[in-house]
């Protein structure tokens, strides 16, 4: 077979239903990516690269300025939602299936805008990439920054995740640390004879529980901070007393911490106990002082929001390229078995990021 | 073949190594239950029968009087701990392997004095059980005293466990409940939007490390209670704030308290969290506030102490039957990979037990 053809320029929500049908849960996105890849490449204005499943189509307009708007083609497992269907909601129409949130609405923006934006007041560099939904390893968007570091080049990026259109700025970095209590084994008969590290783990979550978090201020959008016992394990048998507690340890921290910094606090705070640190990834400042964010707000028109979850903006960030989250969609319908977008979103985020380029 | 024969009148230390020769892990009885059961019938002052892998043997000797003398014939796994060997240890020699302490030392010297004891000042039951080591249900003493309670029947028993020689009275009660915390799931990257049920566990471990377990003098012996937590578990996974927590508790209560005084003890305690009992067993009193015990006592002329872990003593106890543990072995060394018994506890045990009928 040689693929379905896609028609990039009839409407946006059409388009929508369409690659959402192409199923490319993590790891089969091969035939999504041939379709983007052909579609794109009868577009002149465009050059259109490709590294494993991810297409890169860069316009060549001559200017100085150069900006990314980025999104991921891949989706967590199919739960029963495909094909796609056209439903009336109480108020509004809604596309409900897989994918149709996280986030092919927002790539069938890209999508359209790609191939009928053939001059505007800035260079852009539309990706297309695999992998978004494992684990990081796999991301698409971080093999194109080691392989290829200039594709990404732009002064400022959109990432069409999910925001229900409204612009969603940088994120919170999140680190993870296992806080151990240990104490000495003994049968429960005897219990004295030994020290029931469960008990002594008794003042983790205390200290847990009194904590307040932080609500801080990066670049004028204010993160709120959270540190959670995520999960708790202890003991070895119902007559014996434990010898060992694990609380695992879930910190989100402003973008304005490192994560060395975020690391040091929660030493510092449970100090006593052992600490290991099983997963770290740096959060991302929104850069919205930036003129080219300044320029993108005004341009869509919508108050500017802290992204509290962790998204590939922070590989941006991390790149020195300021970075926000901007698409149709609910964020809280993502992966849910009841995924579902309502089509004037879809319509609202083409209308805005056209405004962008054109105004 | 035939079986090995037991030679009962010889030396009770070779008896000892025989008898933990013949491997006899739990379900794996029939060859030493056969061997015994040969070897007692041979006596015209017993009366011998058998239930399963049960030996039960009866003296007539006419008294008004009659007391139980039990113990079980089955193991723990052997961990290449046979056959046994004779060692000098520092001070003493030892019998090294499995089964010398728990508890085929004692089997022996009930094995040497059920054939040797032609006469006493009480009528006898010696009783050699199977699948002491394993649950509840299987439990030979259990099965003999549903099918066969008359069997059972005595002023006083005593169950020849591991207690280096010292009468241990009665048993503790063992209870456990699982105390549950509930919260509200949601991402860990919001987490104000729902509740940590780990966080709310805090106050069950505070409860249990602030509790002052009891000391309770039960019939003129001290019953050291404890409480603790054996086992946590929270969490689903390390983004998700739990929506659960149970802490496993156990509570190891005084022979005067019953299993549902110990059961209110523990809601009350916990008041405000889900209680879930798991598991329940009574304790036994030691009775020792008996002429049967007292006799027993001084005739072993040791200073009784409370037994701390559960034993069948309390199956005993629940037939409304005062019972004590005495005999040779360490039982911190029970089901040790190093399980030993000093040779001259074997001994002791004998003579104390052979003085207290001929006294």
């Amino acid at each position: 077979m040689s693929g379905q053809e896609l028609n990039l320029e009839g409407d946006v929500v059409e388009l929508t239903r369409v690659i959402c049908d192409i199923e490319s849960v993590s790891g089969n996105e091969k035939a999504l990516a041939d379709a983007i890849e052909r579609a794109l490449a009868k577009y002149s204005h465009l050059t259109v690269l490709r590294d494993g499943d991810a297409i890169v189509a860069r316009t060549n307009f001559g200017h100085a300025t150069r900006v990314v708007i980025a999104g991921h083609i891949d989706t967590v497992p199919v739960a029963d939602n495909l094909p796609v269907k056209l439903l009336p909601m109480e108020r509004e129409q809604v596309l409900w299936g897989r994918g149709t949130v996280d986030m092919k609405a927002g790539v069938a923006v890209q999508l359209k805008l790609a191939a009928t934006v053939a001059s505007a007041n800035t260079d852009i560099t539309w990706i297309f990439y695999d992998h978004e939904e494992v684990e990081a390893s796999k991301n698409g968007l971080g093999r194109l920054s080691r392989n290829h570091p200039d594709l990404l080049d732009a002064s400022f990026a959109v990432l069409c995740e999910p925001t229900n259109g409204i612009v969603e700025g940088g994120c919170n970095g999140t680190i993870r640390v296992e806080v151990r209590a240990r104490g000495v084994k003994a049968h429960s008969a005897r219990a004295w004879m030994g020290e029931n590290a469960i008990h002594k783990s008794a003042e983790i979550l205390n200290r847990l529980a009194a904590y307040v978090p932080g609500e801080v201020e990066v670049d004028g959008l204010v993160y709120r901070e959270s540190l959670n016992a995520v999960l708790i394990k202890g003991g070895i048998a119902t007559n014996v007393i434990p010898d060992e507690a694990v609380v695992t340890v879930n910190y989100r921290f402003a973008p304005s911490k490192s994560g060395e910094e975020a690391a040091a606090h929660l030493c510092e705070l449970f100090d006593g106990f052992e600490i290991n640190m099983t997963d770290l990834s740096e959060g991302a400042r929104p850069g919205l002082d930036r003129a080219e964010a300044q320029a993108f707000v005004a341009a869509v028109g919508s108050e500017p929001r802290p992204k509290y979850g962790w998204t590939d903006v922070a590989r941006f960030s991390a790149l020195g390229i300021p970075a926000v989250n901007f698409g149709p969609g609910d964020p809280n319908k993502a992966h849910a078995d009841d995924e579902n977008v309502p089509v004037g979103q879809i319509y609202a985020c083409e209308s805005a990021l056209r405004k962008w380029w054109t105004d």
